[in-house]
């Protein structure tokens, strides 16, 4: 059983839990527990199967990994992210070779994988998020491949970064993702899946209305 | 509405319609349309949308292109396979840049967009169905990323003409070295030395537009 503030923690992270019954969501908290993780520690790959985390506190990432040592990320996991991979296990005849691995000290909110495969079973707003979830690492790992296979226009956007940047005389700009998308001849949603690309990068810092370049060396690179 | 033969075929190929309330199959069969495509001809892509797809007949591929033209085969349509990205749409907020192509001359069964939203929206059988299939899809994403990054193009296209052969039954195969380019996300050129390879190494013979395997083994060992 965690703590009341882990309960208000979920409750403002996942959506699903106001659409379930009292009951199940009660179970829902009753079932959860708490991790500790240091920086750099496997929290779960295609040999453990740990259930469903939220990050409380701390950060991950999901990777893939090749057997001579490489790895790339495939999405990176901040406080209130949701991974479903890491109860993989439960899906029939699937296996993702990824590995959650924390990149901070982090604490870690986990539904156990039975319990995960029980409520995904008879309950259909968690069944919703999970399928929404599984499409947006689908979408990820779409873009990824795009990525690193054709990358071009991660290079018009650093560019017009740059030069935005350049004509403000300042590293902090307010520009909408709107306005960028229609300088750039390209859809807004575009746009902030490669500004938000960048920023897990660590090229840029996003906020609302704008950004700020934290690694000019890095986007110039690009 | 379709004719009796292709509700067999859906019968047959698409598990959750045993498990749907016969109301909602009815209405299923009353929605699908037969629309033909010939080879080459693209299905759907991120500006269509034309809704859930099953190969009745023929071949098809899911494909992410560049700005400069390359592509890169994400996954296969053989027949009675499904692909939900095609009624991406209905998945709110998210775009999946990728293109449903036909390889051959093909009678594809389509569910429309509106019916296969509101089939999800209020079957379950149909949400299980289509979250294992965004599960298969991830895992063949992921499993993409890892054998483009960290794979030696030697055993992808020894894996590709080894898989091709199987799709078509037979160890002569017809296809041309720019279709396989485009199947594994690299230059004609670059597949075009590496066939000539396999063919000093006995594995394969050339012949205009195609290949035969002769050593079936030694590619395998690849």
């Amino acid at each position: 059983m965690v703590k009341q503030e882990h309960i208000d923690f979920l409750n403002s992270y996942l959506p699903f839990l106001k659409k379930m019954a009292s009951d199940d969501r009660e179970e829902f908290f009753n079932k959860v527990v708490l991790k500790y993780y240091n920086a750099g520690e496997i929290i779960s790959n295609n040999v453990t199967c740990s259930g469903m985390i939220t990050v409380y506190e701390g950060q991950a990432r999901a990777y893939i990994g090749s057997s001579t040592g490489k790895q790339i990320s495939v999405y990176r996991l901040l406080e209130g992210d949701v991974c479903v991979l890491s109860a993989s296990c439960v899906m029939k005849n699937l296996t993702f070779d990824v590995t959650i691995e924390t990149e901070k000290d982090s604490q870690i909110i986990v539904l156990p994988s039975e319990a995960f495969d029980k409520f995904v079973k008879n309950n259909s707003p968690l069944k919703d998020y999970v399928l929404a979830i599984m499409s947006q690492r689908l979408s990820d790992a779409l873009f990824l491949i795009e990525q690193t296979l054709f990358s071009s226009f991660d290079k018009r956007l650093a560019g017009f970064i740059l030069e935005q940047a350049s004509i403000e005389g300042a590293n902090t700009v307010k520009i909408t993702q709107d306005t960028i998308a229609n300088h750039l001849g390209t859809a807004r949603e575009v746009v902030t899946r490669m500004m938000n690309y960048f920023e897990n990068e660590g090229y840029i810092e996003l906020f609302r209305g704008g950004y700020k370049i934290i690694n000019n060396v890095g986007l110039s690179s690009l």
